[in-house]
């Protein structure tokens, strides 16, 4: 949507350097911005590429100001404001109410006059679907569910049954929720199912990324609180509980019943064991995982970043004697 | 479904204290029990929730009934048996006979007239649904694949073809099963891609969680025997053979060509390289993965609990360091 | 399709020992292999399988062909001469033209005559489907794509938008291509998100395996080169540009704004960290990742294979000690 940058910096309370009368209608990267791009600088990495961009503006740091060749929107978190305004400049694409006569809706369910259900949407009995809500191609949303105002379903997402979500959730295609959590006992004759008959609740402000699982409850619900962002290929397990504002970067694994804290941040491949407690504000480093309760703030790593692979056969030869060396080393002792 | 807690004991073999007349319709975890719920108690980490519940009964073991201010069922195994006594309170919901018209079946294929298949399925040619199979919204079903009785599919699946199921499988949304193997041969102008041929075959009883995906064979088939579960994001690579009652937690992966043998136990984000065997009652534990044969049953593990980063640092700094510190050992020696 | 080994050895410039009129019309493993069958030989561990085969022909390495009991089709890349000529016994289906009558495709998108549309496709609006492209039931691809000739979606495929394919593309079920990248920035209440808006632009002959995952680019284009092969489960994050035949196995995650090289290969449960720069010809080894980046072309490697569980807790305990080592080393020093 084209704007006028005078009426960008009113609205978000920036400072402009430049002809508030210039009007930004996409955004771009700082190198491929044309005439009519916002662009930002937020990191120092980008900033060679500053005094070359051709953006109608670039929003900055206020100190990076002097190194930009055109029209600069002030501000202490470039990002963030680019965030903001990015969402102006390219609004995600309005609701249209309706619902497509291929979209089968069972009797018992209430979806709100302002929503749209695309083709092959199927809603199960007792369902309600709020207001604003838009359900994408394929997406299926089992019985018992309560869907929030303003959600957003992309496409071929799946509610098994008893998902409550809160308003403006955005899932994208391939998330499952509320399928059965990993509960077996084991017995003479092998493997018995244990019944996966709890819900799944999740707060407001909630983003899942594709292809995540978030499992059911096994007897009582798992958790997610409001503002948490889960990245794709995520799995979270049955009683998991997530606090406000945790993220979650792809291919994260939570296990069973365990409790995170609010602010935590979860790198690519980290996760927990399951049945332990993490406090708020922890971070978890890329392939690294939590195998006990973290009760103080901070971060947490352990992995080994890859080496060419001969120094690194030599390190795990050297790993593989460490008990032979301590021998040695106390034989010197002696 | 409503039982009371005599008909509960006599059916299971167990001993009851309590009112056999008492009548319980859900199930509850000690915490969250209410006067209709049967609840268990199998964890140590949970007794000290048992004094307070408000549980109708409890199955617990003989020595933990003196602590139950309710009625008490006994069992030596609590959770195996609150499995086979839940799956009595909360039944799964019968498969109500009956194609949806929006649903697509091949001319060729048969439905046995008891199978459920509902809004958006697709069935290929060739391809056998046995009785009181129950085919959830959005699922394809591609040709020549034979589907055992009691099978449940609960929506979003995809078989591609030629896939095998026996009795009673339960498949979770987004599971694929019979997609191409990932065979690809190096040539001077690329990769060519090596047509994968054969199909998936599946025992008795499998439960494949959400999202998890398992390949055809290159040639011979995919195998997956009797009592398998396998939990939700897991690969199962083309050609490998896994043993009955094997089972594998989330985010693992198991590479071509391995063959894995009964009661194995998988923990989260755990798996093998392709090409090799290994043998019963292993259990492998999280993030580690088998490089080799295993010939011995037991727990195999190599992974490093996360901890605070500037400790982490400062091991790995050390661990770098190993080939030096060897030296300044061997110049002790001298 | 059946055809004589003569045609065969002429097609492909290969040397025949055996009667050029026998005719193969399947492919098997040397060991299941019948009368009609091609079988191959190109690694030594099935050397032994080679006495006993009663296929029709086996393709192998000349100096293996003394030990060949049937017909021999002598290639000096037995693997790669099998999958040309795999493609040619068995044919994948051929494409039949036509729009299933539960397809609903967008007013303004265009789709060539030649292409199959099957049961519940959804096509967005301005999209354009190229000649004898197959798309599978339940795939949805959303407004504003590209698609090339002869691509193959082959069911419950989700294209979100603007994702522009070459030709010869190959898509198993699941995949998700184009959903948001994940773009967060943190403010003082909680995560904001971060418009995506790039697209994905995919080169020619590109496989990408079932339940995979490509994002949009934030602001310019995700981008995947010609000839590049993705297994399953895997995780392309936003603006992540991949080079021509490079390969990953299934699990592997590439965080955002990272580039790979050419001819790279990616082992299982492997990765990288963002913003970092891959050269061509980097092979990652298992469950490793990169942190930075990678200038000279050679394997990669940081994993510990798994041990025994008592071997490994030893280690570990050593490991945490090394510490102390080196303590115990300095004082004898000194």
């Amino acid at each position: 949507m084209p704007i006028s940058l005078g009426e960008l910096a009113t609205r978000f309370g920036c400072e402009l350097i430049g002809d508030p009368d210039a009007v930004v209608s996409k955004v771009s990267s700082l190198q491929n911005a044309g005439p009519e791009s916002l662009s930002f600088l937020s990191s120092s990495s980008f900033k060679q590429q500053l005094p070359a961009t051709r953006a109608a503006a670039v929003i900055l740091r206020p100190e990076d100001a002097v190194d930009s060749p055109v029209a600069s929107l002030l501000s202490d978190d470039p990002y963030a404001m680019y965030a903001r305004m990015a969402a102006i400049v390219c609004p995600l694409p309005t609701v249209e109410p309706g619902i497509h006569p291929s979209a089968i809706i069972a009797d018992s369910a209430r979806v709100a006059p302002s929503a749209q259900l695309e083709p092959g949407v199927v809603v199960g009995e007792r369902t309600q679907i709020g207001e604003n809500v838009y359900v994408g191609p394929g997406t299926v949303i089992g019985p018992d569910c309560i869907i929030g105002d303003d959600c957003c379903f992309i496409a071929n997402v799946t509610l098994v049954q008893q998902v409550e979500i809160g308003a403006r959730g955005r899932f994208h295609p391939g998330v499952v929720i509320g399928a059965d959590g990993f509960g077996n006992a084991m017995t003479p004759d092998g493997w018995i199912k244990v019944p996966q008959v709890g819900g799944v609740r999740i707060g407001r402000d909630v983003e899942i990324g594709a292809n995540t699982t978030i499992d059911c409850g096994a007897i009582d619900d798992t958790v997610i609180e409001d503002g948490v962002r889960i990245d794709n290929l995520c799995m979270i397990a049955h009683n998991v509980h997530i606090g406000e504002h945790t993220a979650m970067a792809a291919i994260t694994g939570i296990s069973g019943s365990t409790t995170i804290g609010k602010r935590c941040m979860f790198s690519g491949a980290s996760g927990t064991v399951g049945h332990i407690t993490v406090c708020d504000d922890v971070i978890v480093a890329a392939k690294s995982f939590l195998t006990k309760d973290v009760t103080q703030p901070g971060t947490y790593a352990a992995s080994f970043p890859a080496q060419p692979v001969r120094t690194w056969a030599k390190q795990l030869a050297r790993f593989r004697r460490l008990g032979r060396l301590i021998e040695r080393v106390k034989k010197l002792e002696k």
